[in-house]
C-alpha cells in the first residue's frame, strides 16, 4: 500500500482550523439570522442538466461529472459505448454521466425557488453555507472543494434589499473585528448609460469586461484595451472621463448626475446608488464607478467588500441584483438580490490580523488523573457530575506514569489536572492543579464542579 | 427549458427541516465536546485508490466516482478510450477517474491517522458530522447523500473507552428526549468463543452473517440456514443453548461464564462485559448474546442503540471496537473503538413520539412594517438598534396594504408587528401588536428593545 494523499486542490481540517473556520461561519450565520434570513441546504448532487449551460463554456469545464453506476453491466455496455464516443465529440452524455456536483450556490438556489415557488412565502429570504466544487487549477488561496456563504432574496425589486444587504455586511465584520472593511458599491444602470453614452447597448460588455480589471491593470492598459476592441477617440475620452468622477459619495452622486445628464438609466442608477447610500449612515459604503463585477448576470446594484487597507487582498465578498433568477427554469417574473462571503479569504485576513479571538479553541477544561482501577472508577462517577454542568473534561485511558499524564495535558492545551490517589478517594477529595501557573491545592470533591466553573 | 428535478436519493432541506435536524446534530456535538472529542472535516473527494476495496466488492460499486475532467482534449482521448475499455471489463480506471466521493467517516479517518499520526496526540478523540454518498438503490428510510455522525478514539485499547462511548449515548439520548432508548452491547470475541465451541474459527463468520439476522427472522430460520451452511446437530443444539442465555446482565454474564467454561477467548470477551457493565450505572444498557452487527471489522466490544419499544424502527446508532485501524494504509499498531448516529432515523423517531421541543423553530420576532418612505426610513433606523440587541427582525421590503404585510408576518410565524406611521414618527411611539392573541399597545420608541426582549 502506497502512502495515502489528498487529491489536489482539497483539504482535511483539523480541529484549530475548524475552530477558526467556525468563529467565520458562525459570525456570518448569526448575521443572516439577525436580518430575518431562513436557512437552506440543498444536495451536492444535482442533474448534470441543471448545472450544464449555466456558468458559461469554460464554467462547463469546470464541472464534475459522475460516472453513472452500473455501466460494465451487460446490458449497459452498449449504452456507454454510445455514451463515451458522445463525450469524446464534446457532447454532454447521459449515457455515462447524470449526475454532477454543485458548482455554486445561486443555481441551486434557483432550481429550488423553481420547484417550490408555490409554497414558498414570498420575498423568501434564505441564506446557505455549503461546499461547492470545480475542477479548477489549485492555486495559492483556490481549491477544488470550498464553502460557500450566500444570502439572496427572491421575490422584490425594493432598493430596502439592497440597505439590508450593506447593513448585512457591516453587522458581520464588525462580529468578526474587521471594521475597517470597505464596501463598493456600484450600479450596473450606470455602466449601461457609459455604453449608451459611447454609442449603443452593445458596448457594455466591452466595457464591463475592461473595466472590471482597472484595480490590476491600471488606467491606461484598459484604455488600451478598448482601443484594440475599436473605440474611437472620442469615445475613449468618455470612458476616461467617466473614471475620472472620483471623491466622497456626495461628490461622485453630484458629478456623475452632470456626467450622465439626459441618460435616463444612468440617472435611474445614480438615484438607487443615493438612496442606498443615504439609509446607509453606519456602514463603510463607497461608491465606486470602476466597480464592474465581472461578466456575469447582475442587472442592478453591485456590490464588493474589500479587507482592511493593511491587508492586499482581493475581495472578500460581493453581490447584487439579478433581475430574472428563475427564467432559466422555466418560472419567470421572480427578482432576485443576493451577496456572499468569501470564507477562505476572510481566514487569510484575520490571520494576518492577528485578530481570531482568544477562547474560540475549545478542549477539555479538566483531565482527570488514572491512578489505578479503583481511583479512576473513584474519578469517572465524580466527572460525570462535572460533565452534568456542561463542563467538557476526560479521564486519561491508562494508568501511566504521571508525567505522561501531564504531557497529555498540556498537548491539548487542558487547563487543569484532577489528581485522586488511594488517599483523595478516602478523604472524598481531590488535588487540583492549575496546569497554567502551577499552583495545587486539594478540595473537597463536592466542591470540583463550582471550583472548575468559576476558575 | 423542461422542470427541473433533484437527483433520486437527495433531498432539499428546508428551514423547518433543517432547524430539527440541527437539535439533534447539536445535541449530538454538544456531547461529543463535552466528553473531549476533537472536530475533524476530511474534503468529500477522495482519490478512488483511497476508497477501493475497503468495503467488499459491493462496497466498491456503490462508490460515486468523478470523471476526470478533460478526457476529450486531443492529447486525452487515447488514454480515455484505453480508460474506457479497463472500466468496461470491470477495472478501475485512472485514467477515465481518479476521484470519488466518500463512502463512509471511517476510511477517511483512517488515512487522516495514517497520513497525520506523528502530529496527533494519542489517544486520538476526534468526531466528524459530515456528508457521505453511496449509490445505493433509493427507498424508504435511506437516501444517496446523507449525514454520518461519528466518533472515534484512534491509539488505545483501554476499556474506559467503550465506557465512555456508552454514556455519550446515554448524554445525548437523554440531551434528545430520548430516555427510554435501548444500548445493546455484545463481544466479537465471545462470538470466536461460539465458533472455536462449535469447533473452529473458520465458522465465525457464518455464525455472525446468520446470527446478525435473528431479530427480522426469528431462531429457526437461523438454524435452517447454518444446517445448509453444513452445520451438525450437535453445532446447531451449541448455537441454539446459546442463544437461550437471556435474562438481566448479571445473569447472562453468570449464564455465559458458565456455557463457556475453559474458552479463554469468551471469558476474555464476558470479563470485558461485566467490566463496561458495572460501571455503566447510569445507562440503559443490556448484554444481548445474539448481537452480532453484520460482517464488518469489529474485534471487541459492540454497540447498537435501539428506539424506545413504543417506535417500530431499526438501530439508530452503533459502533464498536476494531484492532487494526490504520493497517490498510500502511501504519500498523494503531487500535481504534468507535460508535456512530443514525440522524435520518432519529429524526423519524422524534418526529413520530412527537417530542421535538418548542422553540427550535427559529424566525424573526418582529416585523416592522412598511407605511410609506419617510416611516419606512424611522423604523429602519429604530430596527438597527434592537437588532444591536441581537433581535432578530425584519422590514416588510415596500409599502402595501397592511393586510399583505400581516399575511406575510402570520405565514413566518413572527410573534409582533411593529406599526409607525407619520403620527408615531412624530411621536417617537410605535404600536406594538403580539399576533398571537391579537392585543395591542403604543410604547415609546425608546422602550422597544426591552420590550421585545421581555415578552
Amino acid at each position: 500500500m502506497t502512502k495515502p494523499t489528498l487529491p489536489q486542490g482539497t483539504r482535511d481540517f483539523s480541529a484549530q482550523t475548524i475552530y477558526k473556520r467556525n468563529f467565520i461561519l458562525n459570525s456570518i450565520k448569526e448575521t443572516f439570522l439577525l436580518y430575518g434570513f431562513e436557512p437552506l441546504e440543498t444536495p451536492a448532487l444535482e442533474n448534470l442538466e441543471t448545472l450544464m449551460g449555466k456558468y458559461g463554456d469554460e464554467g462547463d469545464k469546470l464541472i464534475f461529472k459522475i460516472l453513472n453506476n452500473g455501466l460494465n453491466d451487460a446490458k449497459n455496455i452498449e449504452k456507454a459505448q454510445k455514451g463515451f464516443d458522445e463525450l469524446m465529440k464534446g457532447k454532454a452524455s447521459v449515457a455515462l454521466t447524470e449526475r454532477a456536483l454543485k458548482y455554486d450556490l445561486t443555481i441551486p438556489f434557483a432550481r429550488y425557488v423553481a420547484m417550490n415557488h408555490g409554497q414558498l412565502t414570498f420575498p423568501y429570504k434564505r441564506f446557505q453555507i455549503q461546499q461547492v466544487w470545480r475542477a479548477d487549477r489549485p492555486q495559492r488561496g483556490r481549491y477544488r472543494e470550498f464553502t460557500q456563504c450566500d444570502a439572496d432574496i427572491a421575490g422584490s425589486k425594493s432598493l430596502w434589499n439592497e440597505v439590508e444587504f450593506a447593513n448585512i455586511y457591516h453587522t458581520a465584520f464588525t462580529k468578526m473585528g474587521l471594521k475597517d472593511y470597505k464596501l463598493k458599491v456600484n450600479n450596473r444602470k450606470i455602466l449601461a448609460g457609459l455604453a449608451e453614452k459611447c454609442g449603443g447597448e452593445n458596448l457594455l460588455s466591452k466595457i464591463t469586461v475592461a473595466i472590471d480589471k482597472i484595480d490590476k491593470v491600471g488606467l491606461d492598459k484598459i484604455l488600451e484595451e478598448l482601443k484594440e476592441k475599436d473605440f474611437q477617440q472620442h469615445q475613449l475620452d468618455i470612458v476616461k472621463n467617466y473614471l475620472s468622477i472620483k471623491g466622497t459619495n456626495t461628490e461622485v452622486l453630484a458629478n456623475g448626475l452632470a456626467f450622465f445628464k439626459g441618460i435616463a438609466i444612468a440617472e435611474e442608477g445614480l438615484s438607487e446608488l443615493a438612496f442606498i447610500t443615504e439609509k446607509c449612515t453606519n456602514v463603510n459604503i463607497l461608491i465606486d464607478l470602476s466597480l464592474a463585477r465581472g461578466l456575469n448576470y447582475y442587472t442592478g446594484i453591485i456590490f464588493e467588500a474589500a479587507a482592511p487597507d493593511t491587508v492586499k487582498m482581493g475581495s472578500i465578498g460581493g453581490g447584487g441584483r439579478y433581475d430574472d433568477l428563475t427564467g432559466l427554469f422555466g418560472v419567470s417574473g421572480i427578482a432576485g438580490v443576493g451577496i456572499s462571503f468569501g470564507v477562505d479569504r476572510i481566514y487569510d485576513v484575520l490571520e494576518e490580523l492577528n485578530i481570531f479571538p482568544e477562547g474560540i479553541l475549545a478542549t477539555s477544561k479538566a483531565l482527570f488523573f488514572n491512578m489505578g482501577n479503583e481511583e479512576a472508577a473513584h474519578a469517572f462517577t465524580l466527572m460525570q457530575h462535572v460533565r452534568q454542568a456542561q463542563i467538557a473534561c476526560e479521564l486519561y485511558h491508562e494508568t501511566v506514569k504521571m508525567d505522561k499524564q501531564f504531557k497529555y495535558a498540556q498537548k491539548k492545551g487542558i487547563l487543569f489536572a484532577i489528581i485522586i490517589g488511594s488517599k483523595e478517594v478516602n478523604e472524598k477529595s481531590c488535588v487540583v492543579k492549575d496546569l497554567m501557573n502551577g499552583t495545587q491545592e486539594t478540595i473537597n470533591e463536592t466542591e470540583l464542579t463550582e471550583y472548575l466553573r468559576t476558575h
